[in-house]
């Protein structure tokens, strides 16, 4: 095999695949990324069995073949030529590689791709297409509050669900559930999978961040396919049946608070300043007319402040892990954000009027 | 005691004293920060007995007094406060610390300041001056070379020796020597000291970049004090007499070279990708006419590379760390550098022709 590409192009291929290489690994062909050049295209290929990517590189094959080179070695070898240049990687029939930019070659150990996982095949038909920087969006929005998959797999997936025009992101933890609503350009057929956490936290560092883009999802019984530029990304799916979030919704409230984000989100920052790891306090919210109070007192120091508020409903005291309140705060977009609650032991729910996002936390017992 | 300052002002003079706050320490006391309003100045203190530092910060003093606070809760809080905001600190006569900003109120345990140790009265006379920016390069450019201190004090500081109009500073650690000389504007009697390289290294992260301005260096037999802008640094000096340096310098050779600096950082840059820790291989270097090669050789991957040079003299092959020289490479600003060499079993010096930088390496022996 012997191809030729820009510096530039090569390294974003590279690095694109790279996020299918796992880090730790006892298999060393998952280590590596696959070189195909053929039929001219040269494709890279990466794959750990549950997460698989593969994209195109731009360049000129000049002999078609194809190698598996260890990760690591192969992108920093590239790194380290000289920038706007041709690179050009070479392999022999014993797969020794050499990468070479003018008068520099670096000469480096291949494999044959005889015993790497080539992607699985699935169908394409009737994609699902969302833009790329609302897809990114949305990952960011509720990726926060997945479950640890060493503690319950199905947790460690994000559900998704597509109906009619929309997509229902959800995430949950055990202490607090986060969804998000995003409107679909065309009408589907009702569908449910759960995308592994790491697939999306992946897929989310490569798409681009661009209005105009759209990603494309396709879907089986065990495996998701998303398409973007050229780029293929196929992950297994999490079996199993998601927790019924809606059964632990309801609208219900006592207390609806309308409050600045910025002000709460600064207030509850500086309160964890006396809180230190392993001497977690939970903040106490104090709700009142026209005002919400937050104090803390701990053997580090006390915080005693107000914020404005705008108050439907009854007085209220609760407290809460501040840790999962910045967490929503932090993704949430608007500069206003309402707070429903019913009592001190019922879940709080950050949500705007049209439900587009939800954010359930759970509150810490007091007494 | 009660202050109003800028919370920029604060969190600069803050951020500038913190330098000499222990990282490990089980004197609480060191941990904190003085500060002492009166005669009209708010005046911040760091001392960790080795290293002091003491800044004025702009601001009002509504109640003159003292206050020690321990340095990170101190920080941390007024960065959490709203930015371009007035920032008031307040200690009761229990040392109980408010920080407020408009309705918000922080209270956290202050100390008295009567255990805290003062910076020590250095005699100011006769000033050494030199620009911040150069000193700030000239630390850059030697303290890469400082020994480890638990193996050997002297070596864990930079020798700097005054003399005529020049300040000459050197840092060696055993396997290489690092020398810069600045020109001063003034002439000096000759004086040596060896200050401690954190002390130089915590300096050069508070100076400013600025070739206007003008750092001022007082010593005694037992400190040196610098100042610059509003702030005093002191530092205790390392006892002893420093490496004789000038008996290791040679400038005999039988071989020079003249090469482009990049060239050969990046060439030694890339021969590293076939070293890993703990597998440290030397780099082999080999002098021939008009051309430099280099060669590694490992079980990762194999390098053969040449770089262009002048060359007066014997050939030569000869083997380094690869990172001694890249250290050295780094550091230097010129283009294109003059190498020196004699044998396999003599230094390398790297040096320009007025020995404004002399960067002297132990070569490896390769048999």
């Amino acid at each position: 095999m012997k191809i030729v590409c820009s510096k530039q192009n090569l390294l974003n291929g590279l690095n694109i695949v790279s996020k299918a290489i796992p880090t730790n690994t006892t298999m060393s062909i998952l280590e590596c990324i696959l070189i195909q050049a053929g039929n001219g295209k040269i494709k890279l290929t990466a794959n750990d069995m549950d997460l698989g990517i593969e994209t195109i590189a731009e360049g000129k094959i000049e002999i078609a073949g194809t190698v598996a080179i260890e990760a690591r070695m192969l992108i920093d070898s590239v790194r380290k030529m000289p920038d706007d240049a041709d690179i050009c990687i070479e392999s022999d029939k014993n797969f020794n590689v050499s990468i070479s930019c003018g008068k520099i070659i670096l000469n480096i150990n291949g494999k044959s791709g005889d015993d790497f996982t080539y992607l699985p095949n699935i169908d394409k038909a009737d994609p699902i297409s969302i833009s790329t920087m609302t897809f990114k969006d949305v990952i960011r929005q509720t990726i926060f509050s997945i479950g640890n998959s060493d503690i319950n797999k199905i947790m460690s997936g994000v559900d998704v669900i597509i109906k009619n025009d929309q997509m229902r992101i959800t995430t949950l933890d055990g202490h607090r559930i986060s969804i998000r609503k995003v409107q679909l350009k065309n009408i589907y057929s009702e569908q449910e999978i759960i995308i592994p956490g790491k697939t999306l936290s992946e897929i989310s560092k490569i798409i681009p961040s661009d209005a105009e883009k759209e990603i494309d999802m396709y879907m089986s019984d065990a495996h998701v396919l998303f398409e973007f530029d050229n780029t293929i990304v196929v992950s297994r799916l999490i079996e199993g049946n998601y927790i019924n979030v809606d059964k632990m919704m309801s609208s219900a409230y006592e207390t609806k608070i309308s409050i600045n984000k910025k002000a709460l989100y600064d207030c509850i920052d500086r309160s964890m300043l006396f809180s230190k790891e392993g001497n977690k306090k939970p903040i106490v919210i104090e709700v009142k007319d026209d005002v919400l109070e937050l104090k803390v007192n701990s053997p580090l120091g006390s915080l005693d402040e107000e914020i404005d508020i705008t108050k439907q409903g009854k007085d209220i005291v609760i407290g809460f892990n501040p840790k999962f309140i910045l967490d929503a705060l932090r993704v949430i977009d608007e500069e206003e954000v309402d707070m429903y609650m019913v009592n001190p032991r019922s879940p709080l729910y950050i949500k705007d009027e049209n439900e587009k996002y939800v954010y359930m936390i759970l509150p810490i017992n007091l007494s």
